[in-house]
């Protein structure tokens, strides 16, 4: 399974790639997509870079699976306005693929409670779990860490799913046995 | 010059296309992009049915300019950053084209100005008023009058813009007449 961790921004969106095999998790890419490059005020100029970013990291690492921050509500609505649509850019640019990636989406504070271990981690104990967790020789930028802390949160959610699988799977063949009689 | 208007919306995105030849308007088409097929609370899905349509409407009339509604903050929050995410696919889908149209924005009092002639219309007057400046046989639905409205509201920016460029271009050539000094 190849994650791909989004973190939306209207100025920096932060991706970050992590395989998981089972509990087994390793990095293979991160960054962040700026768009700097649009003139100040250029909002479907930004829009486009997003979008085109998301497409090109989308192309080069063939994520099977995407998490995407939930953003939320800011104070100030106007902010909130623009940054609803620069995520809105960005899942487009996710699900304009041939074969587009399954998208699931997480919180701030699921992903910090997946990475740190609860909800109130400051931004440098995420770069630190991060790091400690993909056994990378440094700490990542904090966009690219919270990206990948998303996508370390979908592998965890992944195999808590599969454990629910399985735990379901064996009450049912249990259940079968006590259902056929002490047939054994 | 062909003009898209786009009425963004999570659940219905209205579109128009208008041919504006100089004061001339002509309707070409016009509908809405609706998102029930996703399923409920399926947000990267609605996000996609909102991309893909806006592209087609693009591929299938070939507009040079897009006029898009500046959203505004909601009473709601929620519905706010909701707003956002649909309008942040839209304008993806426009600029996701090889050559994408040229995109203006505007506001809905804007729009009414344009088309009423006061930002205190109420849908029925938008409808009718649409349907007279197009010479549509009835009145179109909201939806799809509101993006006509856009259109229109664009075509009439151009036409202002270019008849301030020739009043400029009066004003150059009578200033470079008075400037030359009595040269005629």
């Amino acid at each position: 399974m190849r994650i791909l961790g989004i973190d939306p921004g209207l100025q920096v969106t932060g991706f970050g790639v992590v395989d998981a095999d089972g509990p087994r998790l390793s990095y293979v890419a991160s960054g962040t997509i700026k768009t700097k490059e649009a003139a100040q005020g250029d909002l479907p100029g930004r829009l486009k870079l997003i979008f085109d970013g998301v497409r090109e990291v989308v192309a080069t690492y063939q994520p099977t699976e995407a998490s995407v921050e939930i953003v939320f509500v800011n104070v100030n609505p106007q902010s909130t306005l623009l940054l609803g649509q620069a995520r809105g850019a960005a899942i487009a640019g996710l699900m304009s693929q041939v074969q587009p990636p399954a998208v699931a989406e997480y919180t701030a504070l699921q992903m910090k409670k997946a990475v740190v271990g609860h909800g109130h981690a400051a931004k440098a104990q995420i770069r630190h779990m991060v790091m400690r967790l993909l056994n990378l020789p440094r700490e990542p930028h904090n966009d690219a860490a919270d990206a990948l802390g998303l996508a370390i949160c979908h592998a965890h959610a992944g195999q808590a799913m599969a454990q629910m699988a399985r735990a379901t799977e064996l009450t049912r063949r249990t259940h079968a046995q006590i259902k056929g009689g002490r047939v054994y």
